[in-house]
């Protein structure tokens, strides 16, 4: 059975969860990363939606819609916050955390002064890497751990190359359709499958209070894009938009606890024309609307202008910024072209004013990109970005195949970060079609997870093999439970396996449906290994290649031979 | 709307079939490779299991369980073969199409001599590509067109790097479950949604009758193990195995009309120990069926000793050979080990005895690898194996995820096809797990139709982008009946999309329930090009970053800014 378990840290107040699979026959037990937060070890069933789940620590009363804050003690004990009133139109009236006057709350601020702060050393551990190792690569700038100190319910994470690769999940509402509690349950399914961070965008209405839901439930960092509510203030006219309406609407969510926000800083006017001749234009949401803001207003992208203010913001609650990638191909036609890789230098440009300010940053990449030009995006973006972690969408490797774009996109994802990308944006199969819902976000979530993972085996990740290694052992030894109980989705594994050998006998047969039992070369295999013909065998048998090409014998006109 | 079309060759009985997509709003149809056959062109509904489907050639009675044979002539025309009684017991009182005495049929043969034939000239329309190419590539040995001249109702395909990346779907019945008239229907089902090739893989009772159904209905070469159904003969003990038994076997399927057969030649005794290390052990069928022989006996494996007696069947009608590996790994631990590489240099040695005798042959690979050594896998075949076509399972790039093998090994068999491999076997959500049903064969072609043409892509196929583009340019412009209609899937991408818009409206909006009406950066994108805003915009603005970084207003001291 997978059960959760935790570790206790430097402090008895780190507990570092893990799953944990019991296998039988005398192997050892699996410890794996875990997503799923307190509220929740055990995967859910599809029919059951309802109410908190089972597990979480002992004693413990827990409330899905708000989560333990279990880094509360760790951010004021470093005494560089203070409790202030709420400055987000949309807060008044609550009181929230904010830097100390002239304080940098950030993990990169922490660890460029040495420290390795409680956070690091919780993310260190469900890692198994050494916690120096974790303060070395935030303060190099090559891996972030989002954590807005607003969000005290997050498990500290990493996003970063030297790392396991992590998957994102966006879920939220559309003017279309889905409500706050659709969202809420999604954040959840997401996380119990596996998702390391979750963006809500959430456009429509409600969008405040459906993210309320969501960072108060969550136990993963949560992204945003700010300008998606900041349109919504100005009754959806891009012309509308200025910067106090975007700073305002960035503080608003960076008091609730946003942990990194997606600003699509790089679309400079400049490069708007060298999108006039693609197939697809610009199909970044955000981009799209920045551009015709720049082109409306014949001014230059005020993200861009005011991107150090940005900064100073960022820094006194710890937001990560997610540089948008607004001219990203949205087609094979489009990948790798002129309009892309300029917004991907200014990127470069602006990454280093973050760290300029002490702020955590990663950058967006694409998208759609055919394999041959996967490699060059990975190679630009370290060059040009001073190898801060690349997050990228996909990239979908055709365009051909809507409703199996968390197939075409998982191609492009496990290659674009077995070169170094840390963080995947998940693609559901109703990508281009309509709003995923449940069954698309655990689709989506299971293609990311084996993507990241078939990157994890080819980056030599120290704790990746273990995983395919238990469950291979499982497999040849015909030991189904564990098969299933070490599956990333068991409950699929084991429908698939009872669809046809349903009987309980059936799980410590040394065969299934697929061969049956006289044709199951495992079993053959076993039979080999335990008569000891196989390691008794003449080694050093004669080649007979000589007896080879030179037979003049016609068996077909021999066929009593 | 898709329909199939017909080309005609350069005589009136080569009809050369095709898929074309009408399109809306002035585009220009686009013309697919099509597999279906004359039984089928447009995707059957999942309701719609019997009966013959609509299309095929104006006035020409279908009947599916007995496809026109419609090479016949160009085999007779040859005046190398003969009817004669059949061998093989059987197919006793049967006549059957046999290679007149001394003479061998083969494409392999027929390119040699400098010979464009029929066959080949079909393939060349279907690929795009000039027939003498096609000729050059087979005499060398890097294509196949895998033709048996008792199959005479297949559709002539190429499985050859230079040519597009084909797939291939197995089928068949095991001990446990099924039916032939399942297995007939997986066949037409698998052809329609893209099978280039269809492998039977049929064990337990009825595998002649199963066969013969499935070739009479099949436009795409079939493959078989021949081994399965020689076991079944000595009544599944590997020890009472025998040449004769398996001679008469083969002799019993190329008289059926089997394109190509899986031969295990190149698991040699002295391979075995090198497996006894493993995780999984010996995880093919044939492999260790082939091993359990040559152990008890103590002698080398008969495929290899009567390799050159193979040969000259093979060549009597036009068999091909697959040369099977019976020593890939069935784990990500087992890639790319010395058991697995031994084989791999054997199959050189027996490609060169298959070519010594005319006889068309292609290597099989892999397995489990993680992707960092998929690579190695494609060099060390080039080199060894003299470039003989390629064709890989999968490979799957981990092993934690059953149930969705269909997806861990689309990635790996995406990028060993870029690499060059020739030929993709499927592999299908129920791997590892049980026998797949109807959909589970669509779920494993889609999957594979994605990584072929992913590839393809990634190639250069100079036909490959045509239809990304097609199909992002219907995307662009929000003409949603063509996204559909030129859709791998259209059934599914459609579903998709009027699982949130049903109504009629929607199939021409410009925006889908994934955005709203307000955030559909495709539509911004056209307002812009539109306006010309786009294109006469100030290209030469100049760059702002000295405001950028200097700045020291605090933007949380002046909130009303």
């Amino acid at each position: 059975m997978k059960r959760k378990v935790y570790v206790t840290g430097s402090r008895p107040d780190m507990q570092v969860p893990f799953s944990e699979i019991d296998l039988s026959g005398g192997a050892e037990p699996v410890r794996l990363y875990d997503t799923s937060g307190p509220a929740g070890a055990v995967p859910l069933d599809d029919g059951d939606q309802a109410g908190p789940h089972a597990a979480g620590r002992p004693g413990e009363a827990l409330d899905v819609t708000g989560l333990p804050p279990i880094r509360r003690p760790w951010i004021t004990e470093r005494a560089d916050v203070e409790l202030r009133s709420a400055m987000g139109t949309a807060n008044s009236g609550r009181t929230v955390w904010r830097a100390a006057p002239g304080r940098r709350v950030t993990q990169l601020a922490y660890a460029r002064a040495g420290t390795i702060t409680p956070e690091m050393e919780f993310a260190a551990i469900r890692e198994g890497i050494e916690p120096a190792v974790v303060r070395d690569e935030i303060a190099a700038g090559r891996a972030i751990l989002p954590c807005n100190i607003n969000h005290p319910e997050s498990e500290p994470m990493l996003i970063g190359e030297r790392f396991l690769v992590k998957i994102n999940a966006n879920i939220g509402t559309s003017a279309v359709t889905s409500s706050i509690a659709e969202e809420v349950d999604k954040l959840r399914w997401a996380c119990q499958w596996g998702a390391d961070t979750v963006m809500d965008l959430s456009t429509g209405r409600h969008i405040h209070q459906t993210r309320e839901g969501i960072l108060r439930s969550s136990p993963v960092p949560i992204g945003t894009v700010p300008l998606y509510q900041a349109l919504e203030k100005v009754s959806g006219d891009p012309q509308q938009l200025s910067w106090p309406v975007y700073r305002d609407t960035v503080i608003e969510q960076a008091e609730q606890g946003v942990d990194y926000m997606t600003v699509h800083a790089g679309v400079l006017l400049e490069h708007l024309p060298l999108t006039a001749g693609r197939v697809t234009g610009i199909v970044s949401r955000g981009g799209s609307i920045m551009a015709a803001w720049a082109l409306g207003h014949g001014e230059q992208n005020f993200l861009y202008t005011r991107f150090a203010e940005l900064c100073e913001i960022f820094a006194a609650y710890d937001v990560a910024f997610s540089l948008g990638d607004g001219l990203r191909p949205g087609s094979i036609a489009d990948a790798n072209d002129a309009a892309q890789f300029a917004e991907l230098a200014t990127q470069g440009e602006l990454t280093r004013i973050a760290w300029e300010h002490d702020v955590q940053i990663m950058n967006e990449g694409p998208g759609h990109v055919p394999m041959h030009k996967i490699h060059e995006n990975v190679v630009k973006q370290k060059l040009w970005c001073g190898n801060a972690p690349f997050y990228t969408l996909g990239p979908l490797t055709t365009d051909i195949a809507p409703g199996y774009d968390h197939i075409t996109s998982a191609i492009g994802a496990a290659m674009i970060a077995m070169y170094g990308t840390a963080l995947l944006c998940y693609v559901t199969p109703k990508e281009h079609l309509g709003l995923p819902n449940r069954e698309d976000v655990k689709a989506g979530v299971i293609a990311y997870k084996i993507a990241a993972h078939a990157a994890d085996l080819a980056k030599g990740h120290p704790s990746a093999q273990a995983w395919d290694d238990a469950l291979s052992r499982a497999r040849f030894d015909f030991r189904w439970e564990d098969q299933f109980n070490l599956a990333l989705d068991p409950d699929t594994a084991r429908a698939f396996h009872d669809e046809t050998l349903p009987a309980p006998g059936a799980k410590s047969a040394r065969f299934c449906s697929m061969c049956g039992p006289a044709f199951c070369s495992m079993k053959i295999s076993h039979e080999l290994l335990d008569s000891s013909q196989l390691t008794s065998s003449k080694r050093n048998l004669p080649l007979i290649s000589s007896s080879l090409g030179g037979d003049s014998q016609d068996p077909l006109t021999n066929p009593a031979d």
